[in-house]
C-alpha cells in the first residue's frame, strides 16, 4: 500500500521553477548560487590532490554520521562563522538530507509550527509527518516570537521550523532578541527548533545562531556547503545533542547517500583556509547584486518587500496574482516563483525573486519586463 | 515524538564490522570492493576533463530524478549488462539510496517477504515501515520459489525482496527458471517484487534480470556503480515502472543527496566505455580470490558453505557461536560478520566471509588463524 508520503508528496514550486528557469533569458527563479562564484579551479585541484594523497581510500563507502576528518574541520571552522555550540556534528548529503533524517527521526504524525512563508522543500519533508501544522507570520525581523509564544500555550508542537538568515523567500534576519527567546520557549515548553541556516556562511556580519543560546539540548542547527562552495557536492551538516546526532548518524545507514570523495573534497578546502577566507568575503558580491535589485524595483515604483538582509531572494507583493504575472513574464523571456507555495495562509500574490542566475544588467531588465507586464496586462 | 524508525533503528552489524575491520590486519568484514581495483587515475582524469568541460554546471543542484545525460548514459549502458526492460530510469545515491526511497514510497506498515537470510543494510530501509516480515529460505540455486509460491497464497506481501547475483551474504546465484517463475507469481498476486541487483556489473556470466519477465511493471531492479566503479561516488539507479518512477523522483526533492558532479563522472565514464570494459573484466579478478578462499577453506576441513558462483561474499556454517569465534580470531588479527544479523531464523553459527579487502596470501592466512581458533577454542 503506497505510504502517505508516497501518496501525498508533490513537484515543488521551486522545482518547477528552475526547470522553466532553464529555458529563459533571465532566470530568477533558481535557488542556485551564483554560478560566477563557484570555485571551480580549487575544486578540480581538491579532487586532484585528495585523489593523489588517499588514492582509493577516499573513493570508499562512507561512515554513518560522516568521514572524522571532516566532522574535525567543520568543529574547527564553526566559531570562524560565529558557531560556538560544542555539541556533535553530524554530516549530510545537504541541509534538505539533513532535515529529512531529522524529521524521519522526530516526526510521528505530530503538530508542527513553521514560519509563514516557509522554504517550501524542507518543510515538505516536515509535512508530510505531520499530522498538523499552524503558521506563524514573519515581519522585517523574522519569525514573530509573541505570536509563538502565544501558539505553544496552547498548542504542543513537536518540532518549530525557523529559518534564522537571508530567509527563503522573505530575504531578512531574524533579531538577536527574538533568537534568545525562540531558546527560552523551546527549553520552557519542550518543543525542538530546527535552525534552518544555509547562509550563514554568506550571510557576512548576523546575529549568534539560535544554536548558542541552547541550555536544555532543544535546538538543532542545520548548515550547508552548497551556498559557500558548491551545491553538487551535496555535503551539509548538523549540529545537535548527543541523542539526536547518534540517531541521525544511525539513520544514514538507511540511505548511505552521502559521497565519500565530496565529503574529502570540502575537509581539504576547509583546512586550506577557501572557505573562511570565502566567508568573509562572498556576502557582499551578493549584497551589491541585491541593491541592483532593490534599486530597480524602487525606480519601477514597485516597493512592497521587506528589505533583505543579506541572502539570494526578495519576495515582492506584486498586488495580483503572480501566476498570472509569471505567464506574461515568461513569455518575454523572464522567470520568478510565484510565492504561494511558501505560504500556508496567503501569498497568492507574492513572488520569489532570486539575484543569484541573472547579472546586474539582467537584474535591471528583468524588473524592466516586470515592470511592463504590470502595466499591459493591468493597465 | 520519535518515530517509529527512529526508536527502532540500530547499528547495523555490518557497519560494526566495517568499523572493527579498520583495526585488523585480515579484514574479511568489508563490503567494500577491492581497493586494487577501483579506478582512481581514470576518475581523477574524469573530474578533470568534466569541470573542464562542464564548469560551474557539473556543481549545481541535481534535478530530482537525475541529470538526462547520465539516465541516457545508463539506458545505453544497459544492454551490456544483460537488461533488456525498457522502464524508466531513476538516478539514485547508490543502491542503498534507491531501496530507501522505494521503501519510503510503497510501504506503509505492510507485510513483506525476504530472503533467509538477507542483506541486513538495505533490509532494515523495509523492515522499519513494515507491520511483518516473512522469511524464505534460500539454496545454492537462490530463494526457494516453491516457498515463496506457498506463502504468497496464504499471505499478502506488499513487497518481496530478492538479490538474485552473488548473493550477500549467501554468495549463490538464483536460478534462471525461478527468476521467471518470481515474475510470474508477482504478477499473478499484485505484489511488488523488488530485485536488488548490484553485483550484476561484475557477476560475469549471469542469466536474464527478474525486470526482464516482468509484464505487468510489478518488477523493480535496483543497481549501483559502487561494484564496478567506486562506492564512494554514492551513484546508483532503479527501473521501474512509469508511475512508481515519477513518484520516486519526486521523493528525491525531500533528500536532495544525490551529487551531482559525481553523476557526471559516471556519466564520463560510462561514455568512454570504462565500465563496460570492466563489466566484462573484473568478475575474474573476484573470482581467483574467491577461488582461494574455497580451497583455504577446503583445505582447512571447512566446507558447510555453498560455493559462491560470483560475487563478495562466503557464508559459512562454522557449526558453533559466530560471536565467540570472532572474539577469538579478532584477537589473533581476522574479522569477519558473525551473520545472525542477515537471518529472519538461525544464522547462530553462520559466518560471511568477504574476498575484497585481503590479497591472496591474507586470505590464506585469515582461514588459518580461523581454523586455529576453531581447534584451540573447541578443542
Amino acid at each position: 500500500m503506497v505510504s502517505r508520503i508516497g501518496r501525498e508528496i508533490e513537484l515543488s514550486p521551486v522545482e518547477l521553477g528552475s526547470r522553466l528557469g532553464k529555458k529563459v533569458e533571465i532566470n530568477m527563479a533558481s535557488g542556485s548560487p551564483d554560478p560566477a562564484t563557484i570555485p571551480v579551479k580549487e575544486i578540480e585541484k581538491a579532487y586532484q590532490e585528495v585523489l593523489a594523497a588517499k588514492g582509493s581510500s577516499s573513493l570508499f563507502y562512507p561512515g554513518a554520521g560522516g568521514q572524522q576528518e571532516l566532522i574535525d574541520e567543520i568543529s574547527r571552522y564553526l566559531p570562524e562563522i560565529g558557531i560556538r555550540s560544542k555539541d556533535p556534528v553530524v554530516v549530510t548529503s545537504g541541509a534538505q538530507h539533513g532535515i529529512e533524517l531529522l524529521s524521519k527521526y522526530l516526526l510521528d504524525n505530530d503538530p508542527i509550527i513553521v514560519e509563514n512563508p516557509t522554504f517550501v522543500e524542507t518543510f515538505s519533508a516536515m509535512k508530510l509527518r505531520s499530522s498538523v501544522v499552524l503558521p506563524v507570520n514573519i515581519d522585517s525581523k523574522g519569525i514573530s516570537v509573541d505570536e509563538l509564544d502565544k501558539l505553544t500555550r496552547i498548542t504542543r508542537p513537536e518540532v518549530v521550523y525557523v529559518i534564522p538568515n537571508c530567509h527563503n523567500p522573505g530575504g531578512v534576519n531574524l533579531s538577536d532578541e527574538r533568537r534568545k527567546r525562540i531558546a527560552e520557549i523551546a527549553e520552557e515548553r519542550g518543543f525542538y527548533v530546527i535552525e534552518d541556516d544555509p547562509y550563514r556562511p554568506i550571510a557576512g556580519c548576523t546575529p549568534s545562531p539560535i544554536k548558542d543560546y541552547d541550555k536544555a539540548g532543544r535546538v538543532i542547527h542545520v548548515s550547508s556547503f552548497s551556498k559557500i562552495l558548491a551545491p553538487g557536492l551535496r555535503i551539509g551538516f548538523i549540529i545537535a545533542n548527543k541523542e539526536i546526532a547518534e540517531k541521525v548518524s544511525l539513520l544514514e545507514q538507511l540511505d548511505f547517500s552521502t559521497s565519500t570523495i565530496n565529503q574529502y573534497i570540502v575537509s581539504y578546502l576547509l583546512k586550506t583556509g577557501l572557505v573562511t577566507s570565502r566567508s568573509k568575503n562572498l556576502h557582499l558580491h551578493y549584497a551589491t547584486k541585491m541593491k541592483v535589485l532593490i534599486d530597480s524595483l524602487t525606480d519601477a515604483g514597485l516597493t512592497d518587500f521587506n528589505e533583505p538582509t543579506c541572502g539570494f531572494f526578495l519576495l515582492l507583493d506584486l498586488k495580483r496574482d503572480a501566476f498570472r504575472v509569471l505567464e506574461e513574464a515568461n513569455k518575454k523571456g523572464l522567470v520568478f516563483v510565484p510565492a504561494k507555495g511558501f505560504f500556508l495562509r496567503g501569498g497568492e500574490t507574492k513572488a520569489r525573486f532570486s539575484i543569484t542566475m541573472p547579472n546586474e544588467e539582467q537584474i535591471k531588465r528583468g524588473v524592466e519586463i516586470l515592470k511592463n507586464v504590470i502595466k499591459d496586462v493591468y493597465a
